[in-house]
């Protein structure tokens, strides 16, 4: 039998059930779980704010296993094209079953916007089988992708930042920052926390965290923020103009908006220079509306925004290479505050939705 | 002694007034001046919507002459590299002094942001010369970028969107239109229909015109637009379903905003498709807020919205040579509604601010 | 029972052979062929000049065809995710079988390297089945990529451009034509003729053709080219002088090389501007090296080489899109020199070996 | 009176002579120079193996001063706005004169081939001013783009790789490396030393240098490349089966050539992947050909080939913001080898043709 952390229902509390081990069917793989993590998306998804979730489900998105059973009798292979094997560690792409054959993915190659894609931990029922990451088993259907972890990386040190590192690439990527720009992040979150260190590997000459709270901005600053604001005791006036201090008077080459708030989206605007660039990725729902002014803070301003929604193979694939890098540079591990057992996972959520944490963990 | 058409103030009626013949300084050209153009910002000059206008002015940014004293004795070069002749038909960009040195000229590249740019006929008074097109001559001061019209082209067609066409072509290079793509332009004044003409001529699937008056739309299919949808007689909503409707429900794949009405913008952004591109160039002048929803318009269509600001000289070097190039193809002069003296400059302007011309001309 | 046209070996002669009719499996799409084309890879085909055939094999890699039968109880759908319908007239991407999980599929996002994809009428052999054009019929295997012909476009009209247009436009989307910009083909094939109407679908300001014989440089002229330089009776040197010529000294902003020539790279390198860009796309097979000069057609000139291979399921799609969209601008049909039956495929091959056509069709 | 160092005429040996002070005009400024240094260029530059160089010259085209004095009565302004000042320590982009008006300037925005440029230490004579750094004092002509450094930045960590960073910067942008990406540098010389480090600043996940002698190597490890591979004691084949041995038998995703041997460029393309991309900066002078083959290294690579020449004022600001920004990261003034004084510049000539250095001072 297989224990698993179910959340019921939107605003039920979560519960220990037990399911029976999967039978493989070929091209399968059964992780035994080493941790999976808590991110926003899991406290959102107990408020009932995403819709078509099929509770109940199996949260935890994204996770780490050492592969413990391989279905069928052909080699299984990961996405470098080798055979993955028995009690190796690896991670996969929580997007399940992108089809490859949509519009999107075809004429658009925009895959994140396929409509066939299912989300281990988010979209997948418990009751389809064991489709997410607080539970001791994971299974990985057929197609999963599987990304490997290079020997030598900690484990631990992939989840600090496995869930929002990918997200944070992507939307890094999309910044395309170039060397020696100013990079600001609104938001301090793993998402924003993950973005102030790769802004680092672009080569950006100077990183500012816009956020909150204490332990977050202080965590900003050991990942190598040359500045932090805090979000608590500034005005959005007060704000644009430490940034302005900062720039020459310009405001920032770079912006990513990694906050959920949707004021944010027209102050990242104001905070971002002429002809810059502003990523919004961290409006993940739908949190209401906001107002900006499109000849002072679009057209006149030559400003190009850039949504950014999901991740794909890639993202993750790269963000292990990046991880695994830079670990003497960035301590990634000291980004976990607190590590639970499956029996603690309502506490976990708590803890994140109060923001108590930097990166919480769930470790069966 | 030179007369010329003269704004002498916000909301002032245009008075003719006479000017002595300038003495060129070397590297100067003093133009006979064969038409100019009434656009919208000439409507906005005169109620006094932008700031930093040294009035009186004369108005008329785009203009065609015929190159009529060169000053100094070294020869005076194009743009190709060719030095200017005497009786020979050129435009230029109308922006002067782009520096080339500061931050933005140098480091962003964004030469359309260069604080010390000029523009004749906006931001240079007649009390220093003679910078406008409303007028008998144009003197183009050592350093304006003259671009020569080819032999073959009729100065007329490139007067007819020699002012929309640089905006819409930048915007256009901009919007990154793939082959078959579907293009939906919102607005159909000169920029609009400059914009559906450039769709076609990189190789749009489809292309739609969302504007009006009936004279404007009319235009529109002239220029080949695929549809047209009437602005006065449909509601967003409407808007939206039309375009999903010819999209197979997805939306454009690009979408153009040349409108300067705020509301248009997050219109524009629910008629583009999840991950398509949209760039707001029509958003002049400061007409007022819009509200959109981050999570919708932006980060889950994984939306890139780009602002466009201004032309350099590339943009206008190629619109001469697509207006010549493609001039079996599109009938430019049809454009054109309506010639005015330098007496009826007043009338001009009333005519274009009540939309009952496609393309005024002024011809002196 | 079904007839088909067989190459059974490097250097045999092509064959009639007859098969049974196909069994679908559920997702499978039998096609009764309206017509498929003779390319140049056909005729390397017959050479043994491509490595990895599986010979016996039914020629024809691309093809246009009635849906017949529908294999399963399940809709099968097209890339615009409509479900097929019989009756209904398609093409379809002669790749089959690119992974989608591989590194390049993932990673790379390079999907024309998978090393898992095999093509149509080249790397499937008749012993497995009707993967071929040259075909009464085309059995199209579940998870093809299926691509339905707009109501109104003739089907020889795609033919006639239908494979050579999808590499065309995969080099020209490569090639980042601007506004106004001089495009330089090399090579009057069936590539290079698709790459000259595509140069006048992304705005370029004059388009020339370099290449023979007579016959395909008065297509292109019929195509739209400003003009053409006979390969046979001009030197390399004479060919660069007159493209300087035509460009005010500088040459080409972009050149595609379409020629299957290796001593066509460098010379095209020199065709084109300093800073200009070149695609190197009709290098189809292995025909030997070639020498340059590093520092002068290179670095120095600050050129951009892009080597660029195969074609994807949005390069198909989007040529139906536009061969539909500009039928009046573009006489697509008269590129058709001849149509032979499935008896007269050898002849049909020595036809195009002999460049005495510009497009053969094979119509069954 | 100023005292310099001139390279009278290519092959002769270098000489001290004595110069005027310069009398300043308006808008430019006198340098106290700090220091120089001595690159290859200087070496082609002695062997007469660059044309068009007005000998007699004053060598070193880089170099770092303290601002004497500045002509004129206006502020001068850096590129960043500000007005420079009295003792303030600054750069400069050696490049002067390129014309903001001529095609490449205006319509290619190739500023880097503007035809009008100058280089300050290469083709400005001695017998016009002092336009080299190999002097005790630099003039900086009005318009020459000066770039402060900021305080904290040691000036000689600036000079260790000032000349070889702005041109590896250059290389390194137009590499587009996406994270995680695996990038190899050919040649370990000052350009190559700088794009290894600049790799680690863009997120490679692995470096790899190739190049010698070991003093070159040596430091190449010490500025964090992952492996080096001795130029000297291998063969191109075995150096493809190193660089495949290390990326999963593909190749590197991105490789820059920095070495100057036209051999080199065949090779790089082979240590690439499919679909990667390999920018070629290294081949500044003519050193002959090579020979390639167009279908396999090219064409079925799908490969994107970049030649990169020169660099403008935002690869040096930019260069400088990486320097002082990354300084706890690598160690720059390791690199200098040796500092001469303005007696001592053809012993540093010809320790930099021995490779006996990595890189070379000239100390006033």
């Amino acid at each position: 039998m297989v224990t698993a952390s179910v959340m019921p229902a939107p605003h039920a509390p979560m519960e220990l059930r037990t399911f029976d081990r999967p039978r493989l069917e070929p091209g399968a793989v059964l992780l035994r779980t080493l941790g999976s993590e808590v991110c926003g998306t899991d406290t959102h998804l107990q408020r009932g704010q995403l819709a078509g979730v099929p509770y109940p489900i199996i949260p935890g998105h994204v996770a780490v296993g050492r592969v413990e059973e391989i279905g069928g009798s052909d080699p299984v292979l990961d996405v470098s094209g080798a055979p993955v094997e028995i009690g190796q560690v690896v991670t996969y792409l929580d997007v399940y079953g992108t089809c490859g054959r949509c519009w999107f993915c075809t004429i658009a190659h925009a895959s994140t916007r396929c409509p066939y894609r299912k989300v281990y931990g988010v979209t997948m029922s418990c009751a389809d089988g064991l489709y997410g990451g607080w539970s001791e088993h994971v299974h990985l259907r057929p197609g999963v992708h599987i990304v490997p972890l290079p020997e030598g990386l900690d484990w631990r040190a992939f989840l600090a930042v496995g869930c929002g590192m990918p997200t944070a690439l992507h939307a890094m990527t999309l910044g395309n920052v170039a060397f020696g720009d100013t990079v600001v992040v609104q938001g301090a979150g793993p998402v924003g926390l993950s973005a102030a260190a790769l802004a680092q590997l672009r080569g950006a000459g100077q990183v500012v965290v816009v956020g909150g709270p204490d332990v977050r901005l202080d965590a900003a600053r050991r990942f190598g923020a040359d500045a932090v604001i805090d979000i608590a005791s500034t005005t959005e006036t007060e704000r644009v103009e430490a940034i302005r201090d900062l720039t020459g008077g310009r405001g920032a080459d770079v912006t990513v908006e990694a906050t959920g708030v949707p004021s944010a989206v027209p102050e990242g605007m104001r905070l971002t220079r002429d002809a810059g660039r502003y990523v919004v990725v961290g409006q993940y729902t739908n949190a209401g509306d906001a107002s900006l002014n499109p000849h002072l803070d679009l057209n006149q301003k030559h400003l190009d925004v850039q949504g950014c929604w999901g991740s794909d193979t890639g993202h993750v694939y790269r963000s292990v290479q990046v991880i695994a890098r830079y670990a003497r540079q960035f301590p990634w591990t000291e980004l976990i505050s607190a590590e639970y057992d499956l029996s603690q996972t309502q506490r976990a959520l708590d803890d994140v939705a109060a923001q108590r944490t930097v990166k919480a963990l769930i470790v069966p």
